[in-house]
């Protein structure tokens, strides 16, 4: 169809029936608009700011889930991985490997994750710059992997806030298939309470300024009761705002794609 | 026509000539694409990092050639005011005062063009929030002036880059009808040589994300021979170039106003 | 003495007996630790962020008490112009001439304050690196003035706050004396009421790393009531932690000068 | 001795001769200088830009020249961990265990490391506030150990720069002894040869800032020969250099403590 392709789900997988109940409505949505879906769910979460925060309900059960989803929905599966010994196992369950925006500096993890023959979705560091994400595409490659993907999660910009440089898509376009991730994009951390804010407001506007640039995939994190989500509550989209989001970013790419 | 409206010109007037060639140009492309079109032209660049860079062909010469223009071509004008008595002076030769980034904190000098009765263009100063521009905005109102703008041409990112951040559209068009200055936005300052560098490059990509998002209007300098303009080569749109880039983004907008 | 100088007062000149009561305090400190002392006060402010700010008590008022301060106790003083105009008025009454950090790429205002042969003390601006201050003071230099001066007065870090970056320092001795501004360095500027707010209690940490780096002045605002002075209250010293801070600073100093 | 101590030594262990011969000098220099002094050396980099740049001798090989510098000098050392599994095996050999900047949110290497009982040595990462750094501390005491540092490497400010926020170390004092990482702060990441540059010409600028106010540690890689290190020669100290240094450091923090 000649469109975005979308990397959505939750932020954590919490359990069986919220990890369906969400895959179904996105699918549902994405079979409509005709947009290339790949259902995203972590398994574990390795870096909260606090130890206090939820960090997941076990890895193989997590894990079990995404397959669920996969095999439920006929859909393709994307978890992150945080040590080079998850890659292996993460890559039984789900086709793409996404390698989190702190590590992805790590090269033992990056060539684990392409040795698994996945796609691998290198989270661009908060700390880094657009062009230096050619030496960790360059990683994968050289592990005999075409396969990889960029998403930019934004930038660092003072100590509570963060913003997207668009001059980046074109130039991680050069290097790779080039992700959006919209709701990490607006996360605003090192918030006093040790739990990172948001704004969740500013999603459409984030989202609409990446499709019009040729942006190659959307990553939207979504629940169906963010407030009460185990984690990133702050800067998810609600379920029941997917559907009017992805219908305006569609007719804009349609657009684009004619000029 | 609810298109978006446009601030554009050379950076400097550098003689009538060329201010008269550039606007036909502009006339032309704006009135086929039913863009609303304001000629910009400086009178005088008080702001240069360099004190051996061009600073202007006379005062009162170059508001001549504002005012020409205006005649000629039946269009509005906007320049750049540096002291409170520069206002009453431009305001009887142009029909918007626009307050530089570096001087929207002046009370004085806001005030004296909000007492012109013109339309007061006040540019966010690169050390500014969004949010922050409210204040400016009311400083215009205060002295019963209902008619004030505001223009983002980019935020700090570091010494010698900038960034846009698109948050700031939707945020600044609360308090005013919102400008995205394209051209400054791409500017990369304090560069070791005294003189501003740029991105020219990445001109449509952060045109498209503003007009995606609603901006009111684009201001872009333009000029027939960018390497040798006389202030702000290094980002400056080659006017052969702004008919398509305009095509472009009339038609992203004729789409974003019909969702 | 081989000491730092100090440029020291309140922010705004808000009257005479406190203008007089704080030189006086300042001036018995600074003779017994043997710092040749500036007497520091605007004698208006222009730039506020909000319009309902406190702005000044008349310029000629004003000016007359920064007269009356140098001739009761014998010091120089120091004061701040915004156009061009106010760089003759002011050099009647005061001895060196402050460039505001927003105004220091205006050409005009900092020529007109060379012209008038007194010092000229230019602020590094918020979105300058270090080394653009080079050609600022060149503009002095330019004019025919040899007594340039440098402050810096921080740099933006994210919108909302500010930083400090000493690799400054040397890098600017280079070019002009280097005075370091303590007291809005610590500024926390658009905060959302309009009114910046600052980090007092770091005065003491940012003044001796300036003091171990041999900057060759110091800055800071000083009130014998912070929480009631008319502007920058927020960031100020109080007039009671001046000795203390200085005895610390002249120790230091004299150490680093012993190497 | 009431001094700071300092964490030195090269980057990387590249082999036992220059492991020893670093350490052999700055023992001497440190005993002379009454510093306690901990040798530093990675056992493996794998967190390097590029795939082609040094990642290491072997891990095991490395670790067992770290226990010969130990017992040959009698002094403690540290080195820098990435994996979970890493805690146990480096606990073996060194004394200090260290949390790389990018890795510090990782909770479990960070609790496997406080599990050996060790000192565990965090790096603040460059995307995080020194604020945020009290979380990471709670992690290792959660888990029962009492010993965390907190090292300061400097913070993003635009994608090729660091700064360093000496508003930082009194904040950070309050949760954990507080080292200052002047070599690494200096770094000029995301260099388009995707080598980090650097500015050691800095090095006692930023260090004497520290000192004098009451770092309780210093972290200077240093090595005989920066310009052929196989890592990170663009920003260390030349050996030759050091004594020089620390004698200037402990000067001034002796005048510091007399405070």
């Amino acid at each position: 169809s000649n469109n975005f392709f979308l990397l959505c789900g939750p932020c954590a997988i919490e359990g069986e029936d919220m990890a369906l109940r969400i895959a179904e409505n996105v699918v549902k949505i994405t079979d409509n608009l005709k947009i290339p879906y790949v259902f995203k769910g972590s398994f574990k979460k390795a870096n909260r700011s606090r130890i206090d925060s939820f960090t997941g309900i076990g890895n193989e059960k997590a894990l079990k889930i995404l397959r669920k989803v996969s095999e439920t929905f006929d859909v393709p599966t994307v978890t992150d991985i945080h040590e080079a010994s998850d890659a292996a196992m993460a890559a039984e369950y789900v086709d793409v490997l996404q390698i989190p925006a702190f590590l992805v500096r790590q090269t033992d993890l990056v060539v684990a994750a392409a040795n698994t023959g996945k796609v691998v979705n290198l989270k661009k560091g908060q700390f880094m710059s657009p062009e230096a994400m050619k030496h960790a595409v360059q990683k994968v490659k050289d592990a005999g992997n075409e396969q990889a993907w960029i998403t930019d999660r934004g930038t660092m910009f003072g100590y509570q806030d963060m913003i997207v440089d668009f001059r980046g898509i074109p130039t991680m376009r050069q290097y790779a298939p080039t992700v959006l991730d919209v709701t990490h994009s607006l996360q605003q951390p090192n918030q006093s309470i040790g739990v990172t804010g948001g704004r969740p407001d500013m999603i459409e506007t984030i989202a609409r300024a990446g499709i019009v640039n040729n942006v190659d995939g959307l990553f939207i994190e979504t629940h169906f009761d963010p407030a009460n989500a185990k984690s990133d509550g702050a800067n998810m989209l609600h379920l029941d705002n997917l559907e009017g989001l992805l219908s305006n970013l569609v007719a804009i790419r349609k657009t684009v794609n004619s000029l």
